[in-house]
Formats: C-alpha cells, structure tokens, sequence
C-alpha cells in the first residue's frame, strides 16, 4: 500500500491556538523543505512503510470561538522562540490560507445545541467537498474544559436525543464537537482531558456510524516521562514510595488552568496512570499552576522516593522545561495520518494502538511507553487488529 | 520445573567490600524472615515459576586481599544507612560464619599467575566440595580495575599458555579469576567494568568448559535512567542534541576512581551506550568525580538538550540520589540465580538475556531497558535459546 | 563580662517532639564533650565574648500534650539519621532525668483557660526554683496552630480579663504559654508560626512585666535561602518575574500540615517576607504538602525565573533536602542563649535583632540575612539598643 | 553633584564578540527609549545620586582582531533570543555607526609588542579627541587567555622595557591593551580571568599615571551565587562539606573554555573565593565544559554537602540557566560610569570597591556578595576612600 494522491484534511477545534497555529507553521515548512520530521513519529524509520498519507498531502481547516489571523499568531510564537525567527515570514502566504479556512466555534448556552451539532457537521461537509478531500481527521486542540457534569442524555442517543428535544443542552462543547465529526463522517481524536467522544452517547454514534476516534489528553511532559521511569522502577522492583510532581505552565493552557474545575481535570487524567504503571498507589500530591511569565513553556518538577534492598531510601528528581507547543504540533499531524489510515481500513471504535500519544488512553490499560510502542507499531503495520488491546475498554 | 533441595554457591570477589557485606546481610535477613524482596528482580512475578534456586539455598564465600570481619563492616553499613539500624546485631551469628568463608585474594605481581589461577580455583572446589554445592557462580564485586594493556597472551589460550610457560603475567586480576572460576567449572559475571571473561583466551576457556558467564559493570545509576530515556526521545522522535552527566561518588568505588585509570575505564563503559540508543553520536561531557564526603552514596546529574519540531530547545534535567551497595546488592543475587539457571541448563558462552542488567552487557546490542527485559523473561521462561540475541558478539 | 556560674532553663513548648529531644540530646553530648558546635550561631566567633550564658549551663524542661520519653524518642531519631547511631546510649542517663523534667501541656477547651495560664505559670516557677536557675526561657515548639480567629479579648489585657471573667477562652494554645512564660517572668520567643506573643493583650503583658520575646516562625529552609537569593537579585538590578515553590515534608510537622488551616498559617508566614525583600509582588505558587515517607527530612523545590538586560528570560532552581530537627535545634539553643542574655540587660519587648532567625520577625522590618546578621551580632556586642530597628514594629 | 554633558568613551577589547554587541545593541535602546534599566548595579536608587556619567553618554569603540558589523552580530544575537526579535532593526543605524569605531586588534608574535602598545595607545587618543570624549573607559570582554607563562620583565617597567628591548613579547595580550589603556590615559577594566593590569610591570605603570583600574573576571553566574550561599552557610554555622560545580557553556566563551589552558585560568579564578568565603579548604570538582548546543546560554549545576548540628548531612542543590551577554552586558556598563567616576575623582591603582563585580577582586580580599555592595555604594557615595579595603592588595 503506498500514499495515493488523495488529499485528507485535518480539521482543528481551537484552529486560533498556539498549538494549531505550530501545526500550520509546521505543515507549511515541511512543504516549503525548509523544516525536518524532528518530533514526528510517523516519520520514524518503524513507520515508514505503511502506507500513511504524506505529510503534503494534509489540509487544515478548523473551528474557533474568536477571529483568527495564523500570521499574526505565527509572529508571536516567533517572538517566544517557539518557531524559528524567520519562519513567519516564509510562510506567509499559506498562514493567510489556513486562516481564511477556519469557521466559527460553538459557546455553550449561545445556539441550540442540536442545531449546533449540524452546524458544524455542516462545515466539515463543506470543508471536504470543496478542497476536495477523500477523508477528515478533526481533532480537539483547544482549552481544558471542566469535569463533565453527569447528565442523563449522556447515557446513549436516544437520551441525548430525548434531551435534545427537551431544548437542553447536555453535552459540554468538546462533545458537540465530536458529534459534529461523526455525523459528517469524520474520525475524531481528543487531544485534550474533555470528554469528547469519551460519553457512552458519543461512542454509540461513533459506532453507528462506523468511525474510528482516539485520546484523550497528548502526553507531551511529566506523563510522558512516567510513562518510562514508572516501568524502570518496575522493572527492577524498586519500590516507589511516594511521587510528587509540580507543574508550572504559563501562556493559554496555564491560565485555563488557573481556574480549579479545568485544573481537576486535568490533574485527573495525569493522575490515572501511577497507579496502574506502579501496581499500587503512592502517595505524593500533584500540582497544576499557572505562572504568566512563562509564556509558552512549561517545568515539570517531580520528586520521587523509592526503597531499595533492605528498605533503603533513595530519591530521583527530574525538571523537564518544555515547549508544549512545540510537543504537541507533531503528534496532531501523527495522529491525523494514523486516523486517516484507521478511516481508510475501515476501524470502529477506540483506537487503542494510539494509546502511545496519551495520558488517559481510550481502549488501553496498558500506560507504559515501551509496550504502548510496540504495539502502535503493529498496529500501523497491520499486525494486529484494531480491537487487539483484548478486553481493553474506554472507561 | 520446581526448585530443588540442592544449593548454589555464590563466589564473590572482593568480599569484604560494601556490596558483598550488603549482600551478607541481605541473604541472612531474608533467610530470618526480616526482609521483603525489594529490589530482587528474580522476585517479581514473571520470573516467579522458571525455577530458579531459592534463595535461602544460597551459600556465600569469596576472596578478597585484605581481611575482613563482615560484621564490623555490617556496622558500618548501619552507621551509614546502607542497612538498617539494627540488623547487623540480629544477624551477626550468619556474618561471622560467612567471614569464615572468605580465602586470600590474588594481586597481580605477587605471586606466579598460573599459580594463581590454580590456587583460586582450589578454593572454589573446597568450597563446592565443603558446602555440598551443586554449581557455584563467581561474581566480580572488586573495585574497577584500570582499562586493560594490551597483551599478545590474551589472543587464545594456546598464546596465554605460552605466555604463562615464560613466566609472564598477562591478565588482569579479574581475568584470573574469571579463569579461576572456568577451572573449577563454574560460571563467572563480572559486575565491574574489568576485563573479567571479555579477552578472547577467556572467551575460549569458557567456550572449552562449555560454562556461562555474562557482564559488564552493573546497571544501577546514571546508566539505567539513560536506558529508559533515551529510548524515550527516540520513540517520539525528538533530537538529542546534547547529553551531560556529572556522577559524584564517596566510599570505596569513588576513591579508586579519584585514580584516572580506572575513572577511564568506567566512562568507557557507561559511554557505550548512549550512541547505540540514540543512533547517532551526541556531545555531552562524562564525568566521574571523587566526594569523600558521600560515603556510600553516589549522586547522578545529567542535562539533555534536544530539538522539538521546528528546532524548538528543550531541556531535561534528572538528579538520581542512590545507594550504590543497596543497589548492586540484590542484583547479585538475581545473577547468582540466573546464572545458576543457566548452568543446569548446559548453557555456555556470554548469557545475552543478562544484558538487563548490565552497562555493557555481553553478548547483546540492545541497550534500552525495556526490550532487554522482554528477552530477560522470555530466555527464563525458556521461550528463547540462549544465543537468540543472534549476530550479537562480546565486543 | 564572662560566663557565670548561673544557671538558665530552657523550657520548651512540644517538650516531647522531634525538635525538642535533638536539643535534649544536643546539649547532652555537648556536655559529654562528643559533639562539636555544628549549627550553633552563638559558638560563631563573633559572638564568642558577648557574655553568654554556657551551654552547659542550660538546664531544659517543658510542657507536653502527650507523655514522653525523651530516651525511646532519641532512639527513633537515630533509626532516622537524624542523629548519630550510638548517641541514645551514650546519653541515656541524661535523657532520663530530662523526661521527668516535662510536665502536662494545656488543651484548648480541656480547662479553664485562665487557670491553665496560672497552672502553666506554677510549673515554670517550680522549675526555676527547685533547678535554681537565675532565669527562665520559653520557647515554642510545638506543631503549627490554625491561623487565630480573631476575638476582642486579644486587644489588650482589659478585654481578656473580661473574656476571661465570662468564662471564655480567646487564646490559642500558643498565646497560653507565652501568658504563662509573662506571668512567671520568663522570657518567650516562638520557633512556629503560631500566634503566641504577637496578639496586642499578649505584647501589653510582656510589656508590664518589662520582659522581652521574640519570634516568629524559624528560619531553617526554603525561606533561608530566600533570604540570601533574593537580594542578591535586587543587589544586582535582576527582575526577579515569578518566585514558585514546592515544599514536601514528612514527620510531625509535615502531619500537622497536612491541615489546610495549620498549612494557611505557614504558607502566610513564609511569603511574608519575599515582597518585602524583592521591593514588588511576584508571581508564583506556594506549596506545603506532607509526604510521609520523607520521615524527619523536608525537600523544598524553588523555581525562580527572572529578566536580565533586554528583557532576556533566565531561570534559577534549588534543591534543599535538610533535616527539620538537626536545623532548627541548635537555633532554639541560640535563642535561649541570647534571650538570657536580654533578661540580663533587662530588654523589654520584642527583640528586633533575632529576626535573623526567623520567617516573619517580630519587630524588624528587614528580611536580608547578612543586615539581619550584622544586627544580631552589633546587639549582642551592646553596640545597637535593643530598640534599635527604629520604627519596626511587630504586626 | 550632577552630570556633565561632557561624553566619556566605553573601549571594548573584543569588541565584535557577543557581550559587546550586547552592549552596543543596550545602549542604543536604551538612547531610544526602548529599553529599561534592568540589570544595571548603576540604575539602582542607592547610586542614584552619586553623579554618575549618563548612560545616553557614553560613546562606544573598541579592538578586535576579526572584522566586524554589529548589526549582523545582533541578527544572531535576535534569533538567539538574547536580545528582542525587532530590536536590531530599530536599533541598526546605532549599530552601524559603532562598527565604523572598531578598530584591528593585536595578536601576539603578529607585530612588534612596544610597536603594539603605542599603535593601539593611538587608536585610543584618536577615539577621545575625535569624539570629544573627556574620558575613557577600556574593558576587556574578549575571549579568555591561558594562564600567564611568567616572564622576567613582568617584574617592573623596568624589566618590561628590556625585554622590549631586546625585541620580546613578554606580554599577553590582555596586558598589552592594559598597557596601552595607560599609555593613553584610560581606565582599564579586565571583564576576564585574563592578567590584564594584574602584573606587578602593569600595576606600575597605573600607578605612575595615576589611573584606576579594576577586575577580574565578571561574576555573571556560580560564582555569583555562591557569594551569597557560602556566606549563609557560614552565618549559620552550618559545615559545608563539599562543594561541587559543573558549568556547561556554549558559544564563544564555551569554544574558547575548549582549550585546556583557558579553561584552568578560569578554574583558578573561579575556585579562589570559596575557601575565603568559607573559612576553610572544602572538596568537590569544578569543571567547566563545553557543550556548543547551549549556544549563548550557560548552565551551572551545583550540588553541595554540609553537616548540621550533631553531624546531620544534608543537600543543596542548584541549576542556573543564564544568558551569559545579558549578564554581563548590563555590568560592562556599570563598570563604565563607575571607572569614569574614579578618574574625575582622580583615584589611582585598583579600585577595591568594585569588587562586587568580580570572581576574583582586585585590590579586595571579602568575597561576600552583601559587603561587597555596602562598600561599593559608600565608595560611590564618597564615604569611603578608594583604599579603604585597608590591608587589601591585589595578588
């Protein structure tokens, strides 16, 4: 199987955010050649052959609740260091594209929901027919919502129908996102801690209509690194006594998570794989705070404690200073080829070979990094089948 | 396969020192019952029903060239935090009877080294013999010996022989009693980065006995973080640009490599590494520095640059705190009873499965932890023969 | 002026505590003559020939909510590292006779509040008497109290007698003792963050009885180092932009914190003095968390980014692993050394110049340590009135 | 006292390196308004009102032995992140106009060294005469030196004549532009560990011109750091056991570090003042390395042991991540007005206030950050006189 001359298009929630705006600074200087596939996994040698959808060949599009310019959000990240000094200006011209594709977001309580869901739906439809698309990989960028209130029209469509006809507004916006994708036949993939797809109504609309969807929460900095050091403790039965980890974020998602209810959510789903990696809990508190001056980079401190032989102890800290865009930008373009191969296999459901990308993996329990490698690999290469987690479910 | 009534010997060279003593205390501990398995990897379930020799039939004994009262050593241990505060007192009745068990070292010079050589593998069949020993293993636990001159006696062992007939010295110490231990039918590791059984004379010697043996320098600090790290970078393609480490270290192992020669020796081994992980050479001094004043402990901090997409520098920086005899102890025994293992088995040559545990691991090119923890499982469980890690040689 | 035969006490509050028995064996080996002055401000040679009292002339008691043996509590500290292996035995004798030396603590709502001050103010009147000690210092050690809800019998004496009339207890736990320290004409210096001397009705009763204090809250950690990098920022014109930190700690202090109104008092008393000592508010989060497994040791995290000339954004981290008890104990011995020594001169109120000791100093509005140091050591050589902070007042 | 609207000259050695251009790129935002005063010592209110030079008048020329154009230097400079992302085009009129005032340096063995001295003594005379310039400042930014090889004519003008004379180069040159600051009037000020003014020949002849000079080697990063560390260890009485540093530069500075000899002159000025600050010899490496990725930015990892009371160990650790230009640019500046404020007040020979400045003060034996400054204000202000470090000498 190699790449055909299709074109696929990789439609953005949040399109006006840093991390979108990277991924169009980035996919327009693949195709000038004036970048490298630093931070692609797609590019990497074990996934090479397998037929993915070439990088030139993606089209972005998105939807935003505010008036977007990618140039003048280029320039910014520019000025912070997170795309080279000059690309902006190289780049220009497709930046002033990429902006004129984007769409008006959906505010909860401002539209009717229902008609929300068609809306958007509508605009995807839109966004295919006329750049000529053979598939859509929409995938959620923007800002950390707040836990989802339970409600009842989230326990399957015909609810959420019900509710709906009610005139209410059930679902939190990442949701009506979702519904909008797989409505218009699109994959789906939550790059954030928001419900998404994750509610049994979104997932049985995702079934009914065949598609493959994945997430949620990238992992890009402190669960990335559990996600090895965990395993290692592991490994060696080194008991891990208690893990603390302090996590200083600046810029968008900082000040989103000044507010306490996206703070819990996300602290949620980093929190979810210790425990399973270590096989028993630990103590340590996990903290999430904004520091404007930051701008766009974030520090990940943990300290962790460990027992030894004879029950000496023994401790390892690490720093990570990272560029979250700069991280996350890759992945989106990854998983927008890996969901296009899904939509071209024809995959339903949870795709839990892309459980590698993610803090919270839909369809996998397995949280470790090596393994989650393994088998993203086969997946991709078609050695296992897409259900091949085996009795992995999406909680 | 269950395990039997027989017992193994554990041979250790340089008995005297922090390692052994903690592995004294470890194994008299864990037979009184006040010990947990923390830090034994042959204690974790997957490697719970291959059958190795329990541990409680493990006997002890070594050389070391100075004497040595393991108990006074167990104080000081205790003193230091190495072993808790009151476990020397309750096991001081199993020190003194292993001290008993301890013969006179071999130093290069002061004696005729195919003497030598005979003499220790004398010891090590009195102690078979004595102890009613089923197999013994030897272990290297000596301090780092300087990298190894290059001698025409270490080609085969027809050229070692001639080389002793003219009354030569031509092997290391940890050579001779790597060919101590082949004489006497035993297998060897060496968990030092000395020469050991890695000269092709040895390799033949072993080969001729057809005995198993593995190596080198244990894995239990900087290096084990790198091979879960690295791995890290390369699975989500980020770009190592720079790789820094300063390894502060107190007690015995840190004053023998306060001498330049044997620091050499030591860089030299923890350097390899890092290029096979990454696939490529990355910049970054490597130091190994004496701090009297850490005693047992050692401190490991590295700093990494690497790229993100687009270029984007980030940093990671980790500071690993360890107890070096804590951490080397428990895995001695793990290769005491592995190696065992591969002794009923008929096994001969460099144990490739050992590399887990190794700096430099023998017989293997893979240096990231968590394959060569698949292959450690898989070569106990019998799934693999012992020379799967196929095309791999000793270096 | 020298030393005299005189005798002083040292009375501590949390006589049975982690702090209290590391001075109890501090001063014992002090006068076993098997300890050096580690720690010590007043061994420091500035302060050699001010006329302090000797430290073997400290005689220690106190008051405890629980019963206590200081002998069994060393033996814990030492399975700890906190103090050295074999010291309990050593000093066994005179931790005995010190346990017998401790006396019932009060419990707020357990008695009557102004008969508890008179019973507390007997106990410290018995002490002197019957150890014929020429003075009696108070210190408080003991665990972190809620920030004080305030209540009109804390204005002055008038008001708490009138609470005290009808039958109510406005005091804290804290506030008890140093009433009772006042009655009993003893000195009263607070090591935590509690209320203790520092309500308006408490600062009159030292002042009608002419007696001096000090406090509040010890300098051991996080906040030391604040107190150096700080103004050496500002000394160097540096725009410090966000000061965070993380402080993890286990033991009984950590316990007590993990009380969020206990933690709100020390998270308060700690940023008291960075705005103080920068010139401007900074951004940045404070964290106190508990980790039980860190035992007797605290770990603090700073993370401190600042701007250079142009703006250019730099970073300084720190790590402090220290051990709560082996820091603060020497100190107490300081303060009661040098309150002494301001009962000698017949100082009255708060003493400005031991605000080097402490997070948030009664009476000095300066936060720098070596101005704070060059003010303990002028006011202990009689070259400074005991005034002499001008202006400063406690809160 | 008020400033002149007399101009006074700032003559860099090294003046197309990264410091300088920083400088440069400094002054001209700081003329248009563009930039703030942070990280100027000499902005700070306590020198307010000591009658300073204003900074909108000093007038920039200088030495190097490259071809140079400070706008090219600031591009990079941008692109590094060291200076804003637009201020090089704001500013590049400035930075043209001051490339025109570099001019060719000296490289020993090129030319005759007494020919040197006067061709350069000639650029500097031409510099103040064409500018109008009432006095001159020289700072020596460029790469450091190896360690002085000592030379006869070091001794006294004397010998430095004869071995001119006889057609020698005994000089570095960091010395030959010091003697040729003298020669012509000027100020000289060595910004590196290089030996400069700092022979007994060069000392001479300050003095025989009656000029002040200062140095050496700018303290930017470590050093900085444990001025005021070693200081608060020390008023606490706690035991610094070992101290180790691990400095990780890129860029020039980094390059040039590459060479054994200049690395060991910066090594030795470095390690000078802690063992004065600490009052006694303490372990621990000191390496400095380079790791060219860092480009401009440095990286100090220091990690220090120290006894508390009763022998209790603990850790600080610390990470510095600075940008080494931004450091110092702001401080060749201050040492600019400062030295011109020397020579209106007509000092002569090293100028021990300055000491703050410096890892290794001239004229100053107190290496603590908090009474460097308190003599350098008094200094400014008058209140002391220039050789009121009393007993202090230059090596």
């Amino acid at each position: 199987m190699t790449p055909t001359t299709e074109r696929t298009g990789l439609w953005l929630i949040g399109a006006g955010g840093s991390v979108a705006a990277t991924v169009a600074c980035g996919l327009a200087a693949l195709r000038a050649g004036v970048a490298g596939s630093t931070g692609l996994v797609t590019a990497r040698p074990e996934l090479e052959d397998v037929g993915l959808a070439d990088v030139a060949d993606l089209v972005t599009g998105g939807h935003d609740v505010t008036t977007v310019s990618l140039a003048k959000r280029a320039e910014e990240l520019a000025a912070a260091g997170v795309v080279p000094h000059d690309l902006p200006r190289l780049v220009a011209h497709d930046l002033d594209e990429a902006s004129t594709r984007i769409r008006p977001g959906y505010v909860v309580g401002a539209e009717n929901q229902r008609d929300a869901v068609e809306r958007l739906a509508d605009d995807l439809r839109e966004f295919a027919s006329r750049e000529g698309l053979s598939r859509v990989v929409v995938v959620n960028v923007s800002s950390t919502e707040a836990l989802v209130v339970p409600h009842p029209g989230h326990a399957d469509v015909e609810a959420l129908e019900s509710a709906w006809d009610a005139g209410e507004s059930p679902l939190p916006a990442s949701s009506v996102y979702a519904a909008a994708a797989f409505r218009a036949g699109c994959a789906f993939v939550d790059f954030t801690p928001s419900a998404g797809a994750r509610l049994p109504a979104l997932e049985e609309m995702a079934a009914h209509a065949g598609l493959p969807w994945g997430g949620s929460d990238g992992k890009t900095g402190e669960t990335l690194l559990k996600s090895v050091l965990a395993p290692m403790f592991a490994m060696r039965a080194l008991d891990v006594r208690s893990w603390a980890g302090t996590n200083l974020l600046g810029g968008g998602d900082g000040a989103t998570l000044a507010s306490p209810d996206a703070r819990q959510s996300k602290i949620e789903s980093k929190a979810a794989g210790l425990e399973a990696l270590l096989g028993h809990p630990v103590e340590g508190p996990l903290h999430i705070d904004h520091v404007a001056d930051l701008g766009d980079w974030k520090t990940a401190w943990d300290h962790i404690t460990f027992a030894g032989f004879l029950g000496t102890r023994m401790t390892l800290q690490f720093t990570w200073q990272g560029c979250d865009s700069a991280l996350a930008a890759p992945l989106v373009i990854d998983l927008a080829r890996l969901l296009d191969l899904a939509l071209r296999r024809g995959e339903s459901g949870p795709v839990a070979a892309l459980g590698f990308f993610f803090k919270d993996p839909a369809g996998l329990d397995e949280h470790a990094l090596a393994p989650q490698h393994d088998l993203l690999v086969r997946w991709a290469r078609g050695e296992v089948a897409a259900d091949a987690a085996g009795g992995a479910s999406s909680r």
